[in-house]
């Protein structure tokens, strides 16, 4: 596949980029008939034995075993995207295993035996795809999966058949969905067989205009197809949420800019702060920094300030929340919480107006 | 009049004292007659030129004819507090005399020939009487009044009959009008003869939590009494307000200090306020100078920022607005006006969480 790289400007839009692949192993029942085998703890700790002693030689990868997890440790891991809330339900003989920087998640023994993602900042699916890769040969070497000539790879769901994989970009679109061109977007990249989701419970209000767009379907196309086409497509909403931008900061004015410096006054501080305003402050103060009302960055890029709000963000979800102040906090005291945590690092990220 | 002096606290409460006199010349009509007279002018100026001339000899006041004021001007004057609606309404025959600091203005053929009053910061009642009847000494050495030894001194309304003296002192009553303590306020000090008016427009929600307290009565008693009357009232007032501030920081804790600094934030950070919503945060970010919710003042003297911000308020209405800005503006232009100028004032304040 060639390339070019993208402008900076992409990154205030094409947030974080992530593969996915499934895969089954041929010798062993899948998951779904596992779970009902009497023998299917046994079988399930071998599978887990044998990618963990496989990954182990590539980095210090940190095994869970989800059953002896608890409830709010499973929280903490599915709001960081880094297991499924599917692999939770598969406690019985499901694991996980996690790189220490969280770029690279193995879960084994969810729908199939292995779902392995990589996740990046930024908008580059042919280096995601090329690490994930790094780690799918190593496991396939010493076990071997379930391939067909015909189908590729085997899954136990047929949306997932042939190349098993799930390509996604994370994409703020603040401009496009409070303009209403979302809906127009969704439906053009539907036809082209994409997926266009929003990041946190859709239609809520509460999804920080985070929205991730990934192919629907695996089979009767290459890998490099699909990088293609759900990196074309990904260009195309840039380019058009850039334009509302512009149009939207030349048309709002001073009106926008008053949103903007209220949320950053809100977030640098507020004494509480539910999670719903939460998201739709921070999306304001991003849509800020990318349009260019704070003070720039040292280095120019500034879509490094929005990535440190999209990590608060994540970090200030509920369980996350819980993790850090070591012990659960009720709704209200998670409310005092992200109010305080937030002044502090929002102090330390040096926005000026 | 035994003074005991009062506590740092008061000022948080207790803004500003003013004493108000009402004088007529006994060998001039009433105004309201001189308004009727063909000789009017002459003699609305003959009695201009007199007053100016003997408080010349007191400072540099600047002489306002007022029917040769702009209405800009005017409705900055009155927003000021330094004339009244009723002195722009004679302006074929009146004028007023402001000293530098604006601490003393006489208006001449208001209702009366004379109304004088001097304006000052803090609590101190007995000072401003000092002051300004220094002035009236001056003014009655030279032109004599119009005084009868049964009724005092004679003035166009019987109200003003006496003593002629207004004594009045501003109150911050945001815990005392919130908490409902207001109503019984007001019908405690009308059972003593007392006046309680809203600073800004009574109900309209406008307010900024401002309260004038004074004496209704000027016949029958003496100046000291009148005095002590309206200061003893003050005392009482204060107390109940400093009181039910304290129930309120301790009933609605973190509430109040969300609600506190996020109207710190809104008003460092916004790009447009409206009148009604900036006095509505000013009071919240004063409320919070008082109960100490920011980083103490140098000096300790917490109130002194609290006056800043009562100066700004008065700075920020249209008018004064207008005169600032150097030409009129729209009510829209005046809210992105009042936003730039406010946060560049609280800047300088320097509050700090």
């Amino acid at each position: 596949m060639k390339r070019d790289m993208p402008r900076p400007a992409y990154e205030s839009v094409a947030v974080s980029s992530r593969i996915r692949l499934a895969r089954n192993f041929k010798d062993y029942p899948f998951p779904a008939l596992l779970k009902r085998d009497p023998h299917a703890v046994e079988q399930a700790t071998e599978i887990v034995g044998l990618i963990a002693a496989e990954l182990s030689t590539m980095d210090e990868f940190t095994l869970y075993d989800v059953g002896s997890l608890t409830d709010e440790r499973a929280a903490y891991l599915v709001e960081r995207y880094l297991i499924s809330r599917d692999l939770v339900r598969n406690s019985a003989i499901s694991a996980a295993l996690i790189a220490p920087d969280e770029s690279i998640s193995v879960m084994i023994n969810e729908e199939d035996h292995i779902r392995e993602q990589y996740f990046m900042k930024g908008f580059d699916l042919q280096k995601a795809y090329e690490r994930i890769s790094g780690i799918d040969d190593v496991i396939s070497e010493s076990i071997p999966f379930a391939y067909d000539k015909t189908f590729g790879y085997l899954t136990a769901c047929p949306t997932n058949l042939g190349t098993g994989m799930r390509a996604s970009v994370m994409l703020f679109l603040p401009a496009v969905s409070r303009r209403g061109v979302l809906k127009d977007i969704v439906s053009l990249l539907t036809r082209q067989g994409l997926v266009v989701r929003g990041a946190y419970g859709e239609g809520s209000g509460a999804d920080g205009e985070l929205f991730q767009i990934s192919n629907e379907v695996t089979l009767g196309r290459t890998e490099a197809d699909i990088l293609a086409e759900v990196e074309n497509s990904v260009k195309i909403v840039v380019e058009i949420e850039l334009r509302e931008r512009d149009r939207m900061a030349a048309e709002e004015g001073i009106d926008l800019q008053d949103r903007v410096m209220r949320a950053y006054g809100v977030v640098t501080n507020c004494r509480k702060i539910d999670a719903r305003e939460y998201m739709r402050r921070m999306a304001d103060v991003k849509l800020g920094i990318a349009l260019g009302f704070f003070r720039p960055a040292a280095d120019g890029r500034n879509y490094k300030q929005m990535a440190a709000i999209d990590d608060l963000i994540v970090a200030m979800r509920p369980a996350n929340i819980n993790r850090l102040n070591g012990s659960p906090l009720s709704a209200e005291e998670q409310d005092v919480f992200r109010a305080r945590y937030t002044v502090e690092r929002m102090r330390e990220l040096k926005l000026a107006p």
